[in-house]
């Protein structure tokens, strides 16, 4: 299972009672961030999540709301006594930025792996936690990313007995690999059922939408997709700055065949986001116009 | 009158109700910005000052809770229309520091002037308020700033009828400018009352006390000192970290016979700094332990 919460939900600055836009989750012991805009590092404190246990940051893009919190997240992250290494994956560029940004946060207690993406597309695994990076359309490089966890298909005893394997070797086929059993290879297919349906999660902010990016999202159990503008007016505005409409994140979304869609990044200009609840559920029922920490817990279906 | 706000309290690190040191006040129609942490621009954003309105920032130094707000605190500045001058006061190597955190910042519709001060102690005029920076005793080069209003004495029409002086020439020698009157030369001193009290307001953290800024802080009406912490067994912490106990602020206070005291700058480790508020007046009547967001206007006294 993954346990997340969204931590913000504007997008251009921080505002009182709006934090800007970054995702926090949990899987198998490890911590993942995507996104550190001013801020972030205090609604971080507000989950029940600490500061020293974040592994994996993720930035999207080098706007100033995405990335300007990194900095003093570091600093604090190093104030409550972390000594593991952090993994940083960003864009091309991101080593010379980070470096700048922390001019006032010269060292360290750890060490930080920044890894630059330069590819359209590019796959990480963390464990059994695979993500996936795809560039997006905005007017600087940016990435949207998934995370997928696979899960293979049922052990079925029985098959394991018939085919006389020693029970001490079960574990191996329910690894996924093969054993030999009374001089005859046993694949582990022999003894598992399909696969069963995974977990998938996918982020997406800032970006006009593409057919790339319906792909990334397809099949996701949730997509957190940006909803800059609700006003249908303001259309020309999104494409001029290359950011998304409510309804343009919804098409996406049913593009992408997604089981549940929560819109984020809100515009300062979206005063109250909440008064499109109707014309959100309307397009999109599983559908959500999301507070700043909205906590979710995405569990394994097909127990 | 000088309408200020402490907009926040915290030291290290911005908290969950507890946002970064940082004044804000308004003098004759121009605003002044002490310290810039992250999360500043949204605690501006909580007063009845516009972030448009921002003219000068004065930075006390180069520690990430003291500046790492500023990039974004002018980013949205530019989102409001400012288009202004900006002028920003901060120790040497003011323009290097600012560069760099500005790197997701890269440019802005008003021109940005920055002074660093080079000097231990360095006066700037703004109209009427007279702002003097002094070198502080912190682990990097730190200057606390005290802010002055003068004010002359009152005119007396009835020395001036005496003196024969037209009345249209008053309002020169009202400005302190002398006159010629039926071939005499009338100086300002010669109908004017002796100076008045002012309004002086002084700003203090992070440094250890010294003499000097006792001295900067002489007979403030309010001052603003850092008290880190409160428990004086964290006294070696203190000298260590270059910091002030709350007994040490007040003896700077006491030292500077200051009308009245403001403690800031609280560590992360004093949850609860209210709870010192007996201690603190048992040791200076005339002191507040503020929360963000601590309003007030200081105003002449003698009208």
């Amino acid at each position: 299972m993954i346990d997340l919460c969204l931590l913000g939900t504007g997008g251009t600055m921080p505002l009182p009672g709006r934090a800007l836009t970054s995702l926090l989750f949990r899987y198998s012991g490890r911590c993942f961030l995507v996104d550190c805009g001013e801020g972030t590092q205090v609604q971080i404190r507000k989950s029940n999540i600490s500061l020293h246990d974040i592994d994996v940051i993720m930035i999207t893009h080098f706007h100033a709301d995405h990335i300007n919190g990194l900095p003093g997240l570091l600093l604090s992250m190093a104030k409550c006594d972390r000594t593991e290494p952090v993994t940083i994956i960003a864009p091309m560029g991101a080593e010379h930025i980070i470096e700048c940004l922390c001019v006032t946060a010269p060292s360290m207690p750890f060490s930080i792996k920044i890894i630059e993406i330069i590819e359209d597309h590019k796959q990480f695994k963390f464990g059994d936690l695979i993500i996936d990076a795809q560039l997006a359309n905005h007017s600087v490089t940016c990435y949207a990313y998934s995370f997928t966890l696979t899960r293979s298909g049922k052990f079925n005893p029985e098959a394991a007995s018939a085919l006389g394997v020693d029970i001490r070797l079960w574990k191996t086929l329910q690894k996924g690999e093969s054993v030999t059993s009374n001089g005859r290879v046993i694949t582990s297919d022999m003894v598992m059922g399909a696969p069963r349906k995974g977990i998938k999660l996918t982020y997406c902010t800032d970006t006009r939408p593409t057919e790339m990016l319906a792909k990334l999202a397809a099949h996701s159990d949730l997509l957190i997709c940006e909803g800059m503008y609700a006003d249908e007016e303001k259309y020309d505005m999104a494409v001029e700055k290359r950011h998304m409409m409510f309804f343009e994140a919804v098409k996406l979304a049913q593009k992408a065949y997604v089981h549940e869609l929560w819109l984020t990044h809100f515009s300062p200009s979206l005063a109250k986001p909440q008064e499109y609840k109707n014309y959100l559920a309307n397009m999109f029922q599983n559908s959500l116009i999301p507070s700043d920490m909205e906590f979710k817990t995405l569990r394994f279906t097909d127990q």
